[in-house]
């Protein structure tokens, strides 16, 4: 978690660019405390024949999905989160004049592994050990 | 919304195709006064040693999964619903003598942006607003 | 249900890998008795300057994101469910010196239809029968 697929129109992203973004992406949630190796940045390109926006061909056009898995967002605070998303990412987006669209869902976090471990809870100590390692490990015993 | 992902053996379809199954895909929507913008569809080609079903090469199939956001389908107007696509998209799949599956997901209205904007309630003044300009904008100040 | 896509770097699964790989998902799913012809196994190749974990060139990992539909994993019971999955796809990740992450999500049973029919409901013998035959039918008349 979380799991972001970037669909950009063929040429619009040099491997500097995606490095970047993948960069501001990430920092968006470490911000928050995630461990850095949680986030995963896959850029797809699209050659112009293969997307299109409302039955014409898409030109320009970024489509953003996101599977968030380790924290669940409250309702009053989606705004709040996309906001910032939006202003996070508008260099490879707004600022190059392209539109884009962006969503995210929720998956369980029951169903998630790391290297086949189970990611610690929310802001727990262990969590903070992974944070601070960059990778996942098995519980210390306490 | 929705985002549709069609999935299809190497030189199944054509440019023409695509452009006419994308068209077909945005018109249910349109239908019920949806924006025509709403409705992404996304081809992707895939040689046969990508694709397995029950363990073996994929041939002649058609692998399509979507992302609902804007409306919640009730559960009792589902196979209204399903039947409904599964007719329009035959020309496509059925008709071809392809296989076909599909499934559907729901994700959350909250966690949705078009070129930054907060998508308008289902079938408020706004929304109409944005199906004629075919376009996403600012509320309106009433 | 289940649709798994599994990325991976360029040049990591050869043919006979995918082949194999994707016999393995589909047993654990047949084990249940599930008919083999509802697991789909699509792999994605991904170039190194396309994928990106914790900002970073993602470099020997394995992404894999599983869309569940036919079953719902009750949460008790998911742990032991994804210590399997892991054990199972051991050899194509762990035991290459891999790192992988793995989610999985659960989507509406109402709204998933296989060459236009509805996937009978779990463990009735309309679902025998399909997994007998290996493919979808109408419901038999009894």
């Amino acid at each position: 978690m979380p799991l972001w697929n970037v669909y950009y129109p063929e040429g619009a992203y040099t491997v500097e660019d995606k490095q970047e973004f993948a960069e501001r992406i990430t920092g968006i949630y470490t911000k928050y405390n995630l461990p850095a190796f949680y986030v995963s940045v896959m850029f797809h390109e699209l050659p112009a024949d293969t997307f299109y926006v409302g039955g014409e061909e898409a030109s320009g056009y970024i489509r953003i999905w996101v599977d968030h898995i380790a924290r669940r967002m409250p309702d009053e605070m989606s705004r709040w989160w996309m906001d910032q998303v939006n202003e996070l990412i508008a260099p490879f987006t707004a600022e190059r004049g392209h539109r884009w669209e962006l969503h995210i869902d929720n998956t369980p976090m029951e169903l998630w592994t790391i290297d086949g471990f189970y990611p610690p809870p929310a802001d727990s100590d262990e969590e903070k050990r992974w944070a601070r390692d960059n990778r996942p490990s098995h519980p210390v015993a306490t």
